[in-house]
């Protein structure tokens, strides 16, 4: 039975501690959103393969844990991502005209991890603005962001930012099949210049040298004025500086404590945002905490094409970064028949103070908890006395 | 693409207004918890199937979705409980000598509705309370689920009781394979004296009169002291009776507007308990809202025989009960680059209000939230408007 115990690689417990950091963080995050007119919506864990997988693509289709449904036959899927979900529920069962601003949090299972230390379960939150296609909606996403993280209490945040539509107008009308354009993708994410140039029979060599000079595109906010200056001006090029510059310019005013970076050929989950895109980093940390942006185009699957734009992060990970927070304080309480006793057991708990019982025949045991404070009878009373 | 909103039988989104009532009873079951001591853990969903199903029976095995690891090859199992996940990490992750007392909250995921209307996905609370075998467990436990459903607003409760060792000590030495106890225990649990009957063959005529007259001994308090004339006094009958007697009389001095009932024919997940069991009724509702009970050999699989006493309901099935919690005011600000504007919508979500920024070209749109107040100039300020 020494199996009996072993969880799968990368799946592991949580226990009390780091539990009890998660908990907290998820209640902050929560009651974050709900201070920007954010509802909670809870999406299911299991949905129909093809509902699941709508217009995703095929990274999340690999990371997507497939099985049968015994009632129906048909292929089910456990979420591998909450945003196509949220975008269903705003399309089909809300199916409000208006700005609908949305949250979630909950698990999410993947097939492979997605580097050495991750979990394949990570506790998604996340957040989702529809209905409004300008940019003060990016930025009320952006500001959420950070006031959580902030709220979570990292430190030195970094904003990065970038634009999907950049690829695209330089490519222009040269189309890609997307195998190819997936390769080329890769290449740019890893700023491998001979990659690019690799695409020199499929693309002129314009488009070629523009896509090269976006791979020297990173670093702080004066890329912008870089990329005006190497970039061709083609209209969609164009239109994502100038939303790039707008984002820059408020989020500066408004959180001057966070460093700001731009990284043009930064492109997670191409294919899937359609214009400006985020993620926030800790320091120290080479991984993004958060990761976001617009991506109009996730209801068009379910019948609805509606403005979007949101983020995401795993709590778990989060919750990793921070230090575990410690137990409260709490009173120890004999155990006894006396109705005096159980009524002052009561009435704490009543207050949120944590009253441990010694149950019979444990009083030698230490407690897990810190109790600083012990209820004992004094002058015929059960009094609070200092342990 | 119709078929792309539809979801799987027994399978739903929680919309907002639900969700939210959801999210309140966790954190107040959760809080409830903590204040008796419980430490929060957060098993997996995933787990390998064999350490998911140790031990458990075959009823869970047929509610577990399975499906394979692509990392190892191995057979994996959805959670369908988390009892004996919580089992596992106190044998082995805490592996603590005294008293633990653990909770958690999360998705189960069933192959099967428990009913017609049944969720496939119940949102699973639960405590156990691992390491003390005396009644004063049992009683802390039944004491937990009762405060708890009281503070989520239950009326009328009714705490049932019953106790596993009647059926084993009247069956005594007369051993029945797991197939036929299985239609034994059915028998029982559909008060179908000619089934019990059916097992005359396998079973002596006293054993089978002793069964059939457990059959008849449900209702108020009374019944125990039926149960004492009417059944043999085998050593483990006359300890459930005096654990019963013992248990209702605590229970009767702490919520005297609590009904107490008796049920010894009761016997669901029996295989499961070993002890005292119980169950809490809502007004109205012909299902458990709460089940628990003694079963203190279920870290057995795992290496450690522990007493184990605990309880688990579904959120989602008591959120149902409950009516639903209107969203709390909020109020409605335009959006705008003024500094003093936002300055002062973030001192009101500081403060914990809702503020809905009216994005432009919105303005027309009427909110799901009930914005009773606005943020208006006047006088050169920003200041709060009835509205």
């Amino acid at each position: 039975m020494a199996s009996a115990w072993l969880l799968p690689e990368h799946i592991a417990d949580v226990l009390p501690s780091q539990a009890r950091r998660i908990e907290e963080l998820r209640r902050e995050l929560l009651d974050m959103a709900r201070t920007y007119g954010c509802e909670l919506v809870m999406p299911p864990m299991l949905e129909h393969l093809d509902s699941l997988l709508s217009g995703t693509g095929q990274a999340l289709d690999l990371k997507t844990f497939k099985l049968v449904d015994q009632l129906s036959g048909r292929s089910l899927g456990l979420r591998a991502d909450t945003t196509p979900q949220v975008a269903r529920i705003d399309a089909h069962l809300l199916n409000r005209a208006g700005v609908t601003r949305l949250c979630y949090c909950g698990p999410v299972l993947h097939t492979r991890a997605e580097g050495l230390t991750a979990t394949r379960e990570p506790l998604q939150f996340g957040v989702e603005i529809y209905g409004h296609a300008g940019l003060e909606a990016d930025l009320e996403a952006q500001e959420l962001a950070i006031d959580a993280m902030q709220r979570a209490g990292l430190k030195h945040l970094v904003l990065d930012l970038g634009d999907a539509r950049l690829v695209r107008g330089l490519l222009g009308e040269h189309a890609l099949d997307e195998d190819r354009l997936n390769a080329l993708v890769a290449a740019m994410a890893a700023k491998d210049a001979a990659g690019v140039a690799a695409f020199a029979k499929e693309l002129p060599a314009d488009v070629i040298t523009a896509l090269q000079a976006l791979l020297g595109l990173y670093g702080g906010v004066e890329v912008l004025a870089l990329a005006r200056e190497r970039l061709p001006a083609h209209p969609l090029v164009t239109a994502a500086l100038d939303d790039l510059d707008w984002l820059i310019r408020h989020l500066q005013a408004a959180y001057p404590d966070v460093r700001i970076g731009v990284d043009l050929a930064d492109l997670p989950g191409f294919g899937y945002y359609s214009g400006a895109r985020f993620a926030l980093y800790a320091q120290g940390c080479s991984d993004a905490v958060v990761r976001g942006g617009r991506y109009d185009e996730v209801g068009a699957v379910f019948g609805r094409r509606r403005p979007a734009v949101g983020f995401s992060l795993d709590l778990k990970t989060l919750a990793g970064l921070l230090p575990a927070t410690s137990l409260r304080a709490a009173v120890r309480a004999p155990w006894g028949e006396d109705p005096d006793l159980r009524a002052a057991v009561r009435r704490l708990r009543e207050r949120g103070e944590t009253v441990v019982c010694v149950l019979p025949g444990h009083e030698q045991e230490n407690d897990e908890f810190e109790c600083d404070r012990e209820l004992a009878q004094a002058g015929g009373q059960w009094v609070l006395r200092s342990l």
